[in-house]
């Protein structure tokens, strides 16, 4: 029976949790974050399926400005409210167009920082909709469609010289064998993590070892430390991290985007001889020749980067000047599901692995399904492929990632995993909530 | 005597004006633009020079999504007010730096989008303030600072493998030679200008030939059309310009980023015939590697871009890349006049011409002190340089830009030019004022 459902409210909640006091998530450039969540709720009416009649989403920052980013979202209740929802939901292509090319707005970006993670968030909470009146998680939803429907989903403009729906098409036809076989195997095995909780730079040395064994007691067998505020800490740190976890257990490191080209040059050489798994944001987010050329000067050593890339077409430029050994894409900085698919996609071209930037609020909870979806339908493998991990605010969640024996279970609620409980959004509201009140 | 005066309030306006109902600045992205200003006030107590208690500043948008920009103005209240004036306008480095490097709202872009317009409008409000304070227009207190006070106005960081502090201040102090006589010339000849009035998507043919006639009786010796809604028509278009121009004026073409690299090829390839003076934003202003691809294509054919590249580190690749032939800085795209000072000397480094983007509301009136600035103490030079110019809502400014026989004159009141009537300020306050209650 086909519904008449429509979109009928869009609500936003500015929810921020108090971390900098912890100095959980410090590093050289963020050393006092207070992790937050613009969330944002679509709410339809009729009838919805197994749980759906709200989608729940968030843009992630780290404190300030998350009012900000809550009025961006709010903007955009008058593009949804009204829709019909089995309309929108059959064509999420046109729905990502509809907000993305948005003339007036896209003059904020164009597509990208405010106004384009705002989007990500109501793209996101819809797709959360969707997967839950199909009664299905995310990356299950994801990797049942077919090659046509996900490149459907796509935006090509500015693409196409790197990557074209036909090349999509093929890519992802290729890809289609097997995809059973690999889903019984995500089901039985989870898919790696690699923790990021032993490694801020606010920690004490007792505590970044004492923290470092807990991961590799937990199953770990990559580990993350944060550097770029001073050389000679950061390497005795590695040397620190390297003493305790031996030479089986990788430890990448990340710079969260401290150096110029030639200090990070100078800085990477430095800890070189600790066989760093990889060098994280050595520099600016926008400096794709400067990350080229810090990865021609360190070679073999890996460049990582992606948590700060704004969209797709930096994405595309970085694989195309050789920037980068791993992509490290993030839920809510780029457009939403749309957007991560065209990247999965353009990684999958290049041959360049992915591994999605976690850590924050609720950034676990939502990446695990864009790496579960391209290891069964995209890149179809695990090669060199983890999901990052940190410990802190899943119990905030309704359905939080769960990590076990150094690997994501994949998650089998329906839905996005992006719904917090109703008491979190109560109490650590800012201001008004009793975490800010007190 | 030093003051003892503080910085006491900010306040912001948000203006917009209903060209959408005329089609005035429809393009090919951008079909219905209602021109805006996310306006904003720093003020100040104790005594302020000739006119210096206020500074006004902005950051120009096309409507929706202007209440989002000044929401992030104003979220730099706290920031601003009750800092120290004459310390604030002693050291605008720092003061840059402040709104900048704020971690928290740096996570929001980091440096681009809405967070880093807003600090645009804040740095630009503070530097109307400071040359009010000082009685002389912006142009002439940038032109007489010290190659070293130029040099810590700016924020090298992402920059030092294209440009170093100790390169800038070797190119500062080599352009310092003929300030005096380049000063002479500009107030005796002004600047060149070009106009983009004829020009916009949505004029009829009659009035496009009216406005180009016009335009080249008033003395300009280039006019820019929109392009790239569709070939054909941008084709027809074009030979009607140029039949009505004749050839010895220059026609520009502007295709506000509506091609992919291989569509931006083949259309430029359908305009060659007319010569086109350039190609203005081919493509997405992310793409550095696309619009370095389509310029070896299309040579000798010249490519301009600039209005939406978000920041210094995109502009130091395009000039790295070879991606431009005319650089079109934004008074209001970046973050204020410090940034745009980067700008203007990466620029100069790479000996390309900045041609600014103007049009819109109010960026005639800021931009015309940069590039003045520029030729003063910078690049020395007004070979292939002129200043956008389109003919409207100039009348809404205290001090409007004055363009006579295609040449902006210098301005000569103290400021930035950036104080809009208090009438306006009332009258087109969305969504109270007369304008929009209608």
């Amino acid at each position: 029976m086909p519904s008449s459902a429509r979109f009928t409210g869009l609500q936003t909640v500015d929810v921020r949790f108090p971390t900098s006091r912890t100095l959980d998530g410090s590093d050289a450039m963020n050393p006092d974050p207070d992790y937050s969540a613009a969330y944002v709720m679509v709410e339809t009416d009729g009838t919805g399926g197994l749980t759906g009649l709200t989608g729940h989403g968030f843009a992630f920052t780290i404190g300030r400005g998350n009012d900000i980013m809550s009025a961006a979202i709010g903007a955009l209740r008058d593009h949804v409210v009204g829709l019909p929802v089995e309309e929108v939901l059959g064509d999420m292509g046109a729905f990502w167009r509809l907000l993305a090319h948005d003339a007036q707005l896209r003059w904020l970006g164009p597509e990208k920082g405010v106004m384009h993670m705002a989007i990500g968030a109501v793209v996101n909470a819809v797709w959360d909709l969707k997967a839950k009146r199909e009664g299905r998680p995310l990356w299950k939803v994801l990797a049942d469609l077919a090659p046509e429907q996900l490149v459907a989903l796509v935006d090509f403009r500015y693409l196409t010289d790197a990557l074209t729906p036909a090349e999509a098409l093929e890519l992802l036809t290729r890809a289609a064998e097997g995809k059973a076989r690999r889903e019984a195997q995500l089901l039985a095995d989870g898919y790696p993590a690699y923790t990021t909780s032993p490694g801020w730079l606010g920690y004490s040395d007792d505590k970044m070892v004492r923290l470092a064994k807990d991961a590799v007691a937990h199953g770990f067998r990559q580990i993350k430390l944060k550097v770029g505020a001073d050389t000679a800490m950061d390497v005795h740190r590695m040397r620190l991290a390297r003493d305790t976890v031996g030479p089986d257990i990788a430890v990448a490191v990340d710079a969260n985007q401290r150096w110029d080209v030639a200090t990070a040059i100078e800085a990477i050489g430095a800890l070189a001889p600790f066989s760093p798994a990889w060098i994280e944001e050595p520099t600016s987010p926008d400096d794709i020749l400067g990350h080229a050329a810090i990865r021609r000067a360190v070679a073999p050593l890996r460049i990582a980067t992606g948590e700060h890339v704004h969209n797709r077409v930096i994405f595309k430029q970085m694989l195309q000047a050789g920037s980068l050994d791993v992509l490290q894409l993030d839920a809510t900085r780029v457009a939403g599901v749309n957007e991560n698919i065209a990247i999965l996609l353009l990684a999958a071209k290049f041959g360049i692995p992915v591994c999605p930037h976690a850590g924050g609020v609720g950034l676990s909870e939502l990446v695990q399904h864009l790496a579960m979806f391209d290891f069964i339908a995209v890149s179809g493998t695990l090669e060199n492929r983890m999901i990052e991990y940190a410990g802190h605010l899943h119990e905030h969640f309704t359905q939080p990632a769960v990590v076990k024996n150094g690997r994501y279970l994949a998650p089998l609620a329906p839905g996005f995993s992006a719904q917090m409980l109703d008491q979190t959004l109560v109490d650590y509201a800012f201001p008004t909530g009793v975490t800010w009140a007190e």
